[in-house]
Formats: C-alpha cells, sequence, structure tokens
C-alpha cells in the first residue's frame, strides 16, 4: 500500500487539532466544509459511494485489525495519522470500537426539492440518535428525500453519521430549510403524528407519493405547521401517552412500506 | 408539606456516596435492591403506580420549579436531600433537565411467566436505549410481558429506565432469564427478525398471541435460538442491509397491533 503513516504523540499537533475541531464543533466543521466519519463500517459504506478521504486517524492498535487492514489496502495516496492509545480516546466522539475516524469532505445539498416524490420532514429534531434512526429508516422504507429545519441537528455531525448507519450516502438532504414557507407549497398530502389526532394512520391510503412530518422530541410539531398537515394517530392498546419519535416515524414509514407491496 | 429538608455540600456524605453507588455500579444497586428515578416525568409515572419513594435528591435550583413543588407536595413523612450544583452535576447520569432523583426499591419479578400471554424476549440487547425504548414500544403496543437473558441490559438502570419512560412500570418483566432452555417449551408461535429469512412480517397472522424474540444490536439471534423461531423479513424498498434493533421491533409490534385492530 502507498498510503504515508505519520505517528503522531503530541496534543497541540496541528492534525491532532484539527481533528478534535472536527469531532466537537459545529462551528469548524461548517467553515472548514470537514467532518469526521468514526468506525470501519460507517467508512466502508462512505468508500462504497466512490468518493474519497482526506486522511485517516487511527490508533497503531487497530491499524492490526483485519478489517481496517482490509480497508487501507483499497486506497492510496492518504495521510495516515497514527495517534497515541491517549490521545485517541481523549478526542472519539463515540463508544468503544474499532478505533479509525476518516476525515471528509461535508457532502454537498442536492438543487432542488423534488416536489412530486415522498419526503421526510423533521422540525426540530434535536437528539442525535432519533435523528439518525430516522434517516436509517427512512432509506430502509425508500425515502429518498430528507428536509431539517434549521433547529433539527446537524445531519453530518459524528453523532448522528454513527446512528444513520451511512443513510446519509444514500439521501437527498436539506437542511436549513425555512418550513413555514416550504410546507404550505406542497401539493403532496402532508402527514404527522398528533396525540389529538382522530384519524388512525391505519385508515389512511399510502400508496401515492406523500410527506411526513416529524416534531420535535419535547414539544411536537409547532402550531404553524400543525395546520397544514393531517393529524394522524397510531393506535396503541397498551394505552401509553406518547411513543419515541423515531419509534412513530417508523410504524408510519413501514405502514407506507405494506401498503405499496404488490 | 411535612418533607425534612437537608443540605449537602460534602462530596463524602454518606447519603451522596449512597446515590452515586446506586448511579454508577450495577453491583451495588444489586446489593441494596435500589435504584434511581431522574426526571420529574419518571418519577411521576412511578408514583401513579401507588409505590412509595425512599429519598429524593436535587438542587436548590430544582426546588423552584412548579413540577418538582407539585410532585413533592402530594407526598409526606420522606427525607430530600439538596445538593449543591456541582456535586448534583457530577453524579447525575443523564443529560441536562430538572435535577431530581428519587432512590426507590428495585421492583420484584412477578412470579411467573404466562406461558399464554404475547411476550417480547430480548436476547443480550446491550444498548440501554435500545431496551428501554423497546419496552416503551412494547408497552404501547399491549405486550405485558418481557422476557431478558442475562446478557441485556439491566431493566432498572437508569438509561434504561429514562428510555423507557415509564414502561417498566406498567410490565412484568423477568430478567437473567435462560433462553436456551424457556424458548423450547413455548408452544406460541415465536418470530424472529432476520435478513437471511424468506416470510415477509407481511404474511403473518399475527391476530393470536406470539413471542418476539429480538436479538444482540452486532450479531442478531443466536443460532441456538433462532432453531426454535419463525424467522421473518421486514421487507425494505431501500435495500438497506439493517434497521435499528428498536425499530425493527417496533415495526413488527405494530403490523401486530394493526392486525388485532377490530
Amino acid at each position: 500500500m502507498t498510503l504515508s503513516f505519520i505517528d503522531i504523540h503530541a496534543k497541540d499537533n496541528n492534525k491532532v487539532k484539527h481533528l478534535r475541531g472536527l469531532c466537537e464543533q459545529a462551528n469548524y466543521r461548517k467553515k472548514q466544509q470537514q467532518t469526521v466519519l468514526e468506525g470501519v463500517h460507517l467508512i466502508e459504506a462512505y468508500l462504497k459511494t466512490g468518493k474519497s478521504v482526506n486522511a485517516f486517524y487511527l490508533t497503531r492498535q487497530a491499524l492490526e485489525n483485519m478489517e481496517v487492514q482490509q480497508l487501507l489496502d483499497q486506497l492510496s495516496g492518504l495521510p495516515v495519522y497514527v495517534l497515541t492509545e491517549s490521545l485517541y480516546q481523549d478526542i472519539r466522539t463515540l463508544g468503544p470500537g474499532i478505533d479509525i475516524m476518516a476525515v471528509i469532505n461535508t457532502p454537498a445539498s442536492p438543487a432542488e426539492i423534488n416536489q412530486n416524490s415522498d419526503m421526510l420532514v423533521l422540525e426540530n429534531l434535536q437528539d442525535p440518535g432519533n435523528v439518525g434512526t430516522l434517516l436509517r429508516t427512512a432509506a430502509a422504507a425508500g425515502i429518498k428525500q430528507i428536509i431539517c429545519s434549521t433547529g433539527t441537528a446537524a445531519i453530518w455531525s459524528p453523532r448522528v453519521l454513527r446512528a444513520g448507519m451511512g443513510a446519509q450516502f444514500s439521501l437527498s438532504i436539506f437542511e436549513h430549510v425555512a418550513l413555514d414557507s416550504l410546507i404550505p407549497t406542497f401539493s403532496l398530502p402532508v402527514y404527522a403524528t398528533s396525540s389529538h389526532a382522530q384519524q388512525s394512520l391505519y385508515q389512511l391510503d399510502l400508496k401515492q407519493p406523500c410527506v411526513w412530518l416529524m416534531g420535535n422530541e419535547g414539544q411536537g410539531i409547532s402550531e404553524n405547521l400543525l395546520q397544514h398537515a393531517q393529524g394522524i394517530a397510531i393506535p396503541q392498546p397498551g394505552g401509553q401517552e406518547s411513543l419515541n419519535v423515531a419509534i412513530a416515524g417508523a410504524i408510519c414509514l413501514f405502514e407506507m412500506v405494506r401498503q405499496r407491496l404488490t
């Protein structure tokens, strides 16, 4: 392999400071237009899209891992920074795993929303795990377009990337969208789960394209947007007061999948 | 109100050490047969079951919160330990919120599994968020019995309690169950999602009681148990390789809910 391996021991090394900035600071990620993929599987999913990595950061121990070796064997001409164990542990954003990160250029947003195709719209979803899980679930359900309000967790942050398990790479994602002006322009039906709604999810005809609107974990969907949506209820025989938003989303999206199976 | 308010400033105070042990050490929780509920809503859900709290721990700031005041107004004869802000922040196990914890006796397991009633069986699920979310989803879907292998995240740990949002209090939960000997005794159909399965979830008749088997996040369900289950696939038009286990569980349980609606 023709990769350059560079050992780094110092906390104040510029490459380490760059990595730390990308891991920890949303503003720095934005300014650099770069982000970090953590873990072998996420990096593999990214490489499968044909895009390239800027640099790898890992530990000496990770270099001995067979999956890491196979990953690096495919590549050439890239710097591989080998960090001390303590330096790596201090920077990592996720739990234990194989210690490898890849720095990539943040993928650009696609040009235009296709208003005739299914969409998942996220309003102020704050938990990175929920957002990533919803992306992963939408990708599995065959929804290609994701629209996010400004208050929604950053799609390309390390935590949302991890929860998305590579879903980001196959989706058309629009961030920082002013939903208040966009949603009223939709001609597709817009559905929003709501505990007050009378209409059951299972009464809907979901064979045609539609828009799914999911709201903030605590507040739900704002009144403004609810005006432009059909409130729907997920029947709960156990009588719980609410479902986790990623769970509610999955139940809706897969009822759509079920209805569209021939 | 007749609660006793006791200010605590010292890190080595015995009550603080007790709380820290319960928050941080599974073994200590087991030995003491106590656990910790964090946050107003979880504590409220617990009190609604009619059971009692041993003690509260909170900050002076939380005492000024109206929801906390309403909570404490219902109670009498309990110690309320008022911790300094830094002491509380150092012990808390969860993200920011209203700073109140309640110490409770860990609820006992029910006597016996009802083999004729729906069950959710968790084999070595390790992520506390996934386990708590599955409990919450099962409770909403009307499943009352949860069976957990020894390797599954502890149901009464603070993190699983938080993700469960009170679901634990309405369920019959059996922990540390030897699934290898139990599952083969079931006469109800046992379903397990599997990426290799041919049979679609949507082809099943789920009107009668059944058992749902969910496996470890990385490994899935063990071969041993799969032998005693019907493998089922969740159709994924988007072609993703896998769904988060809590999401897969929710899709299955709510297909069951849908089929059982009259």
